[in-house]
């Protein structure tokens, strides 16, 4: 049995740590924090000479090991709680714990990975438990996965010896959050998937920001509806009692336990029988559901409607204080270390340059999303940390593929994309490399999860098809139109929207090769391939494109002084204006197309460079106005401007700029009917040409 | 009892006509369609002669008429089998069948509102139930709503005098996006609000698009799930025997007809043990669970996977139709019409002005979200259809403002996003005006049903409050960084991001006031008041501040051509700007400051009209760099040379363009710490302004 005595003392200086930290703060959500203390206090600091060893082993002197076990605060607000457990376990200073919420502090008002015990940054309510879904997907793959490398082989004799030893994934939820519909699809996939090493802990405290919650604490309609979809649930009555909530992490500890003998072929009639009984325990996650008192330990707090998100004002935090009795600053808890070897594997392994790439020969039609399946199994092949996500159109994507090859490394997401996101951004934090695909319309389903994604240090790469218009029949509500603006509007993502097989088979290795927020948007309908497989793409490049006769001019005479002419486009509208750039030729007309197949980082120095020459730039792009490519390549040619680059700014200030998009509410029809629609086709292009200056168009 | 018989005549053509409109369009979705064939079909025809009269009543001449039954199609996927029951019942001819998916069709690929019986658009999977809930919902309080101007009083009597008869929503769900979390958010929050008049039927084909769904036919544990969760279910076995379809909605009407005895106070002895034994059955949504075959009534289609979006070939279609049968192509079935007057109800009653705005004194400190809650109360005051959600933060967005004065207009739709928006949605449909507000970062949560919405004529007001890094110490996760550039991207989005409470409260009046899809945007910060009440505001306008000595001066002198530089605010930003002004002013650096209220559509006119006398322009905003205000304002200058208004291009040309706004990660600290450290506080302009070239900041 654990010190209860003790626990009490770490459950005073945590109350102790929180309360006087929010109130430091000014700020903060000290309520939401005091319904968790002995719930989260017992998992840390409980089972310190217990049996079984511990519930939560984590060396903190080696925080991102893959044999930690994890905790994710998917309630955020409960930060301050978070933090006092490290300064309980003496990982940090009371000093650190006074500077919460301070600009130059780690211990940010809602937890991100600059703290350095968290993995995933969570506030946005809801996203928790999907990243833990990923974590509990990525250690049981690390230990299926006989390929890995670096000495998992005598980390998988350990583990299986004693399942009980698999690292856990430990999710606090708040019972307001579980309003979320994202918590449900987390709920679902990870019984799906039979995630016995997740387990959620439910702070049952009733009350939300401003109301009651929609089920109060009728703890008995949460079991029903946790075990409907699949999961054991423990109810503990009151948690606040450490010796009930010790029981709880005891008994999941004690299933583990019976359910590794099974395994490992020791099964006593005892646990033959406990295993008929809960036939299933073995292969479900668990939800620990707990009767809880926001604001517990302050009487005029507790259960008390407007104090959420609310710090004890500094004239009532010694009589809060007060209510704590005799606080033990001193008391320390220690928190286990796992019990096998800690292996220190090194993640991101450089991914070797892959040398066969598929024969697309020159001219043929090749869909771009089929060459994102191509690349997805050559990588597949080359590295075994690649792993692939899709919400049930893997046969749209061509991520299938990649299913059909590599079974255990891909996860059917089914039609849930909010849970996709953070799952995959889950994955990514145990060393794995995550692609997420589903059509681009789709994908703004996940928009909170990617905006949260940019504060966790991300290694996500997202992949949306069916970009644009040019999908047809469909109609508008399967068409990608906003997501250019939506994955540009992120502050440091990387987007790709390649024309071709070969680039999008190149930008796809160059995706996995690189840590980060990337999103390649690729096209239904199938486009020729117009590069050569030596040709080599790069973040923030693009590719030039002269008429034949034009090139071999320029090289030898440096005519291309002469083309007054830019037309930019990317994917389907590349096409599109290669078209009229031949057409315009043929009446005497020279541009230069640009292939703009990095859309952020924009190529500024090609843009630039060509736009000393230019008179006319013409933007094409498959998108809604706001927020795509016409918006990016202004902001580019301002940036110069900024940068007050006196040399070209004059030549550059006498641009016509043309923005070509979609601007009017699309529609079903053929891709070619609503590519002339919307007036982004050659001919659109065309047109907007012989609308310019006739004197713009031809060098003096 | 219905003619069963003539039920399966009609099913015979609308097979006939889903194969046929599919093979013709040569794309199209047959197999989710013939899979519902018979559920959809009793529902719109089934009980022509039975004692309920009538499942579905619908007036085809009033497609929008209150007292109408509605249907959505939540698998938007299955709109050939939707358009298909209207041919068979005489409302569209054979000829438009074969439109489909074709360019100038209304049969659009996904329904969409040009086809005239939808009133939503779907096709993005998850959505159609809650826009069922906003329906039902809006349907129950137009009942409830005493104060109802036209002809309800009427209504409600005979509304009362049969429950039965009250209008009923009917959402067809696929069993595939069933893993969606926001359709698990419709359930819960339509049995929170006891929506008996929502039924659901849920179309368990076993088979997604790539894969089997992950309950496949286990019909036994769907109905845990949705009995978990409040619902009453109905299981139908073979979802194609008409007879067991027919029972099942049977069943409901039976189960109407009784409750609404209860309530008129006729409860015989057999109802009364009727209710004992069913105790919530009169409160509970339904939702009818049918076992259903992918395909059915094709051999080669039926429980296939790899048909899923593909019609039958051209050569297959003779085989295909063979198995149908002889097929009766002239049988017409009969929708019945509601039992009841026909109301013609006008729904958009114009907003009268609200005179009285409370009163703000010039500088006082007052957050834009709270003048926000004011002019919610305002309005509700003036007009009965003025609704309100929120998601669990109505304290923060002061919508409680509204929910403490209008409890029954005010529907709490807790931590739930993504069912908020499509329930708002679905609301409007009945002619309500909802506003709906959370956090500006977690709207981004509702995107895709904000990007859904923009293809259902919408009259949607949504609010985001807590924008920018003004918020301060709560951190990024709780900052709208990218809710501008979300916003924009929508085609015909309207944008708000007023800077004062006046400003605020009258445009929140303007929004009220017009049809369209709008978004304010309001600060957690409190701001001074800056303009009077007899201020107006307007869609696509903006404000001019000059420093005071100016103004007198331009009035006189027409001295404002002196000044050179523009600088472009809103917001919090817009205070910067105007402290900017002020020192730059006490440095005989003048400028020209523009409160860009409305960030879409941009006051082009102002923005050009100034353009034309300015050197610099200068845009801050509390926004991540892109899809904000700086591409707003590039976009309006290109728009200018776009259109070659030679008059004042040369000018133009020359513009100095500034953008500050939020280029590094933001983390926790004061606003006033945050604004610096980003750049876009008044220090951040001065410096701005005073790194421009000297001879551009003065006039010559």
């Amino acid at each position: 049995m654990a010190d209860f005595d003790k626990l009490k003392k770490l459950c005073q200086l945590i109350r102790y740590d929180i309360l006087t930290s929010t109130t430091e703060a000014g700020s903060g959500h000290p309520s939401s924090c005091l319904s968790a203390v002995e719930l989260m206090t017992t998992l840390f600091f409980g089972a310190e000479s217990n049996s079984a060893g511990g519930f939560y082993h984590f060396d903190l002197k080696n925080p991102h090991n893959l044999v930690n076990d994890r905790v994710i605060f998917s309630k955020g607000h409960a930060a301050p709680l978070l933090y006092s457990l490290y300064h309980a376990a003496g990982a940090i200073s009371y000093r650190e714990i006074l500077s919460l919420r301070k600009f130059n502090s780690n211990l940010e008002g809602h937890p991100t990975p600059r703290f350095p015990y968290v993995d995933v940054a969570t506030g946005s309510l809801g996203q928790g438990l999907s990243a833990g879904v990923g974590m509990a997907l990525g250690i049981r793959l690390t230990i299926e996965n006989r390929k890995w490398k670096v000495g998992v082989e005598d980390r998988r004799s350990k583990v299986e010896k004693n399942q009980s030893s698999i690292p856990k994934v430990f999710v606090l939820l708040g019972d307001s959050e579980m309003a979320e519909g994202q918590v449900w699809e987390a709920i679902q996939i990870a019984s799906y998937y039979k995630l016995n090493n997740l387990i959620a802990i439910a702070d049952v405290n009733r009350l939300g920001q401003s109301t009651e919650t929609m089920l109060g604490w009728d703890l008995k309609t949460y079991t029903k509806r946790i075990e409907s979809f699949g999961w054991n649930t423990i109810i503990v009555e009151d948690g606040h009692d450490i010796s009930q909530v010790y029981k709880a992490f005891n008994q999941i500890e004690s299933d583990r336990i019976r359910q590794s003998q099974m395994k490992s072929d020791k099964i006593s009639k005892n646990t033959a029988d406990y295993i008929r009984l809960n036939p299933i325990t073995s292969e479900r996650p668990v939800m620990i559901l707990a009767r809880t008192i926001k604001g517990k330990g302050v009487s005029f707090l507790e259960n008390k409607e407007g104090w959420h998100g609310k710090p004890v004002p500094k004239d009532m935090l010694k009589s809060a204080l007060k209510e704590l009795g005799k606080v033990d600053l001193k008391v320390k808890g220690e928190i286990q270390l796992p019990k096998y070897q800690i292996l220190n594997i090194k993640y991101q392994k450089d991914i070797s340059k892959i040398k066969n790439i598929p024969n697309y020969k020159m001219q043929d039609l090749v869909a771009t999303r089929m060459a994102y399946g191509d690349a997805l199994v050559a990588l597949g092949n080359d590295n075994d940390k690649v792993v692939v996500f899709d919400a049930e159109v893997s046969n749209s994507t061509f991520s299938e593929k990649f299913a059909k090859k590599f079974a255990n490394r891909y996860f059917e997401m089914f039609i849930a994309e909010q849970n996709m996101i953070s799952t995959a951004l889950g994955l990514s934090k145990l060393g794995f490399i995550p692609f997420a695909s589903t059509f681009a319309a789709f994908l703004t389903r996940g928009f909170d999860q990617i905006r949260m994604a940019q504060y966790s240090a991300p290694n996500l790469k997202i992949v949306g098809s069916h970009c644009g218009v040019s999908i047809g029949p469909d109609g508008p509500s399967q068409m990608g139109l906003e997501d250019l603006a939506m994955f540009r509007s992120i502050l440091n993502s990387i987007i790709f929207y390649p024309a071709d097989a070969v680039s999008t088979f190149k930008l796809t290795e160059v995706m996995a090769n690189k840590n980060g927020l990337f999103y390649l948007r690729t096209n239904r309908k199938e486009t020729p391939v117009i590069y050569d497989e030596r040709e080599e793409f790069k973040i923030g490049g693009s590719k030039i494109h002269y008429i034949k006769d034009q090139k071999s001019k320029i090289k030898t005479t440096n005519q291309k002084l002469k083309i007054k002419t830019l037309i930019i486009g990317a994917g389907i509208t590349l096409h599109e204006a290669l078209k009229a750039q031949e057409k315009l030729a043929q009446e005497g007309i020279e541009t230069i197309v640009v292939d703009l197949y990095c859309i952020k980082p924009i190529d500024q120095q090609t843009i630039q460079q060509l736009a000393i020459n230019i008179s006319n730039i013409i933007v094409v792009e498959d998108h809604y106005p706001a927020g795509g490519i016409g918006e990016a390549v202004l902001s580019v040619l301002n940036t110069m401007i900024e940068k007050n680059q006196s040399s070209i700014v004059n030549r550059l200030l006498s641009i016509n700029f043309i923005h070509l998009c979609v601007r009017k509410l699309p529609r079903s029809g053929t891709p070619e009917e609503l590519l002339h629609f919307e007036e982004i086709d050659s001919e659109a292009i065309i047109k907007a040409v012989k609308k310019l200056p006739p004197s713009s168009l031809i060098s003096p």
